[in-house]
């Protein structure tokens, strides 16, 4: 289980088209992951996920655990069978969320001016794990790193992330040292608990720690020298594509990419623009994920080979062609511009529909595109 | 074309089972007709209504003619292809829209309290047609019966609805009867102006008249005589399940029973909860529309053999039974209570596709057990 076979590689030996086995199934990679924030890929079934090809998708702890709560889904024979998908699922550890959407900390410097929930203490880190007020309701919470494991084992995902701190962009290095330095603590952490929790239910769930460090090549590596020592099934990149220029977010990536172990999946977390996939997928990248494609989707927009087409504008009022010629996707063999547009103007359900079906197909054969040139 | 044939019917002589020919095919009666409002039966795709088994839908002439407008959709090559609905469609007359979405008209003795367009002069009927403002924007409009054939002919629906008043419930005899009278005139004008438009597009449309007479039962049979005696293709009554008691809808349609044509199809206009669409079909009734399935699945609710379950009750929350155990569609073949529920209490958009799916299903198949029962 957990097995990572590379099949190809190209010349230069840094792309690669792989294998990675888990408990439900084998994911061929570079894979693009949608993400079923909670419990489903936005306006999409599980049915179609499929037929769009979709090996993995994501589900956020964070989301799940607030709700209907991760004891519910336990009860319910785990987040496969609750959400009815046979196929691998990958859950993130929740820190990102915390971080993220409990506002303003006080290591923040510049919370953002549209920060909702823009009061004191609504996350409190702590050297154990951190403290938060649910973004629904204003509850208190505690996420300790062997919490997180233990919510994402009653998930009953394959692949389980680590506890980690993302720190806010631009909070400066001292800060973005010490919470690297607190995530390699809780990693280990994690490791001991989801161990345990592997043995203890019989099941075999893989870990995957999160490189941090900001935007600080030393400590990139130094994050990613620790967490590979781990020997864990796979290694993710997380804290990039945060807000920083792209440039620097490939900087980031190639400074650690002579320390990834060669034989594990690389997941690079939260990418999911094309040409953020082809930076990646380029570097060896295996695995990514994002809410995009869904999101745009909602937003009335659809990836072309041509850029974002934004389906609200007056030029495609009279179009007969489908959002992309080159997609053979559901929407795109079935309907024209002209009708999504109709249906996007009208807040009709199926445009948001078709719109995420197609952003998700598009990303989908872009990386199928990409696994056939490394082939 | 437009040929109905009657393959069975009950001992009692009154339900039956029929088969009406169209351009876009055959519909077998009775058959419970889905409603694309604006051109989407709301969160369902094209392809998920021929599973579910949806013969002939519906779309709303008053809609369609403000967005994205007739003319758009004629220059798309008409609805069927705009909307990418092989089967046969019916338009409506739009006249109900603008009656019922005009607000308070003069004639309206109570209008609803929370009619947010009550303000005077918004429908204003003349004995040539009606103004009346846009729901949208403010605008002024004109409808009048050869005006109405040709926006349905530019859509270019199998079954055309003629242009009626449906009086408002409860306006009093002196005003029903008026209405009653305009409306037998209009169907007249609808008539030529059909019959030209057919002749001059060299197309086989099919117009339905509609009848009126409120809840007086000699207005009644006085329009289904009118209505009868024009010998077109079928036949719509309108303005019943308009606010009256049950026992009222159906002593109405009783009474004019006898004077309806046996050999075409009958159109009860409106209908669509289960049990009203048992009584319709037991008095011989071979066409219903209804917005409700995908109205109730929008609102979190399902149809039932044991009623009408709403999935947000506290009692569906660890529930892994379907929708409706006796229903094998594909929101019931895959997921439980619980997962629904948890998507409707999350606004997930999936969830809302599901009990639409289910509700329309649900009223499919339940019309299908009574053309067996027929049989």
């Amino acid at each position: 289980m957990f097995d990572f076979k590379i099949l190809k590689q190209d010349k230069k030996g840094r792309s690669r088209v792989g294998v990675f086995t888990t408990p439900h199934g084998r994911i061929e990679t570079p894979v693009f992951m949608p993400v079923g924030t909670k419990g489903s890929v936005k306006t999409l079934s599980p049915d179609e996920l499929k037929e769009i090809g979709a090996q993995i998708i994501l589900a956020n702890t964070y989301h799940m655990y607030l709700r209907p709560g991760h004891k519910l889904i336990k009860k319910m024979g785990g987040l496969h069978k609750f959400i009815n998908w046979d196929r691998p699922i990958l859950t993130d550890s929740g820190g990102f969320q915390v971080f993220s959407l409990g506002g303003n900390n006080t290591l923040r410097k510049s919370p953002a001016p549209n920060d909702k929930n823009n009061h004191k203490s609504n996350v409190t880190i702590r050297e154990d794990g951190v403290e938060f007020r649910s973004v629904l309701d204003g509850s208190k919470h505690f996420f300790s790193p062997a919490k997180v494991m233990e919510i994402q084992h009653d998930l009953g995902a394959d692949i389980i992330m680590a506890f980690d701190e993302c720190a806010p962009h631009g909070c400066g290095r001292k800060y973005t040292k010490e919470a690297m330095e607190r995530t390699h603590r809780w990693v280990l952490e994690c490791k001991s608990a989801h161990e345990k929790l592997n043995r203890a239910h019989k099941v075999k769930r893989a870990l995957f720690p999160i490189i941090q460090g900001g935007m600080y090549k030393d400590l990139r590596i130094e994050s990613a020298k620790f967490m590979a020592a781990l020997d864990l099934p796979g290694i993710a990149i997380g804290g990039l594509a945060v807000g920083e220029p792209r440039k620097q977010t490939w900087e980031m990536v190639d400074s650690i990419l002579p320390w990834l172990p060669k034989n594990k999946p690389r997941y690079m977390m939260g990418i999911g623009t094309p040409s953020d996939i082809k930076e990646a997928v380029k570097r060896g990248i295996d695995m990514f994920d994002c809410v995009l494609p869904t999101r745009l989707g909602r937003h009335g927009a659809a990836f072309t080979a041509k850029g974002t087409l934004h389906l609200k504008n007056e030029s495609n009022k009279y179009s007969k062609r489908p959002l992309d010629a080159a997609c053979g996707c559901y929407a795109c063999k079935n309907f024209t511009r002209a009708y999504i547009r109709h249906l996007i103007m009208e807040k009709e359900i199926l445009g948001l529909r078709l719109l995420s079906y197609h952003n998700v197909a598009y990303l989908t054969r872009l990386v199928e595109g990409m696994k056939k040139g490394i082939r």
